[in-house]
């Protein structure tokens, strides 16, 4: 199980690699913009939503040639909102993932642009599919600016700059991860099952089984930053502290953050059996997910 | 005739300005993302790409409250665009039309998401409007992420940008400048009319005519810095020569830019009435455009 879970990730994530490649490789943009959207999307990341994305359509569909255009979509999203979060005035990191920060390996300015970029050609990918009807190309793209905009992926951002200054509760706590990550996470859950061809009531529980699963893996975040091993990592653990950042374990000690972590996957999983995918893959992500050491 | 056209531009701003403040004002958000979007949405913009988005339709349509999203949504690309220009990493302004800038005025970081939100709000605003149908929604979206991303004007800013090092050709800057300001007014008044009921003809001659008024636009801002009142524009005359940017002017003489405008002109007109749109107020706004004085 282990192993094939690890198996699957890998050749989800080369699919996926050879995705983002051509859906860039095809633009006719200023070569300086290229280089730089190309740089971060081949930054080295683990895919995560977009594979969940397809996992999540394949529980109710077959062919997922039809997911791909959302599933890149989603990645650049993603991509755009580590190259904004990486900048001096937000994050200000130099490396990201053992490589330079975009900002760093270009500019600030070719940085913030590459992501201006990548969040708008997210919106045509879904907008100019030939395989997607009208209503799929509006049903995706509400949600997609719904989870990522002022209302989902952006309002987590504010809300986690402002939380820097002072302790936060549980609740605020867990509505900032809900935004910041939980709602693409949504994006991804909810559009491969719909369409896949999943029933209303079925895309109200995998909606409940995104929350759950954001919480999961911002706990495991917090989790690793405390008793992680750094090679694995990448990064050095203890950042949490040092920044007097809000997390499970200083809210509610090691242990607590262990407990509530494990009471977050019990809720995903009935979400995920009333969702009728208690046996798919995406039970595998979950534990996966809850469990990465990395 | 020059007060009629005041009056209508008048009207329409504050018709638009009122659509502006209930978008954002119905965003349940956090309070200091809305704040910041406010702030810039109503920081004295003369919502001219809106107007002309309304103009456009009327040439074909009668009741323009279908293109209410649209012209909502195209405003707010263009004020993120504006946000993320004035930041310290580009162009690094302190102040636009006599006020703070975002960032002054608030923080970079606020000022960055600010942008990201207006952005991917534009797109929301579009996809969940109940008025228009899946196809509408569909062919704005396209257009809309076309012209304002990396193929549109996110291109056009980077090779602004690069541009700034280094003299240009005639060819170059025409290209800059149809990016960076044409394609916005390319949505305007291709989406105004698609909406309205135009041919595709119809629609191809005004994808031309958005080409030549944002050379328009763009000649009469470089004239403009060479013989303008600094009471009128709000700000120092003779920026670009200690830039050293590139200009018309620069490039072909005061004389031959003024002769370049009225080459430009002549191409709007024909391509005006090539779109049966030679007596419309497009035509009005295109003589007020190239004699502004501010």
């Amino acid at each position: 199980m282990e192993y094939s879970i690890k198996e699957y990730l890998d050749n989800q994530k080369l699919l996926i690699d050879n995705l983002l490649h051509d859906c860039i490789d095809r633009l006719t943009i200023p070569e300086q913009l290229k280089q730089s959207m190309i740089y971060s999307v081949n930054a080295g990341g683990k895919r995560l939503r977009p594979i969940l994305l397809l996992a999540s359509f394949n529980v109710y569909g077959k062919d997922n040639s039809i997911a791909m255009p959302a599933a890149a979509s989603l990645e650049f999203v993603h991509t755009y909102s580590l190259i904004h979060d990486d900048l001096p005035a937000m994050d200000d990191d130099d490396y990201r993932r053992g490589q330079l920060t975009n900002h760093k390996a270009f500019d600030e300015a070719t940085a913030i642009l590459a992501g201006d970029a990548l969040l708008t050609y997210s919106f045509e990918i879904i907008a100019n599919d030939h395989q997607l009807n009208h209503e799929q190309k509006t049903i995706l793209l509400q949600l997609l600016s719904q989870t990522s905009g002022p209302k989902g992926m952006v309002a987590g951002q504010i809300l986690d700059m402002k939380a820097e200054d002072h302790p936060v509760t549980l609740e605020a706590l867990e509505q900032i991860h809900a935004l910041k990550t939980g709602e693409l996470l949504r994006f991804a859950v909810y559009a491969g099952a719909y369409l896949g061809g999943a029933t209303e009531k079925e895309l109200q529980s995998l909606t409940e089984f995104a929350y759950y699963l954001g919480l999961i893996f911002q706990v495991q975040d917090d989790i690793l930053d405390i008793t992680g091993d750094e090679n694995k990592l990448g990064k050095p653990v203890g950042s949490d502290e040092i920044n007097q950042k809000s997390t499970f374990p200083k809210l509610l000690g090691l242990e607590g953050a262990i407990e509530k972590k494990q009471w977050y996957i019990e809720k995903a999983k009935r979400s995920l059996a009333n969702a009728n995918a208690a046996d798919s893959v995406l039970m595998d992500l979950t534990i996966y997910f809850s469990e990465r050491d990395h």
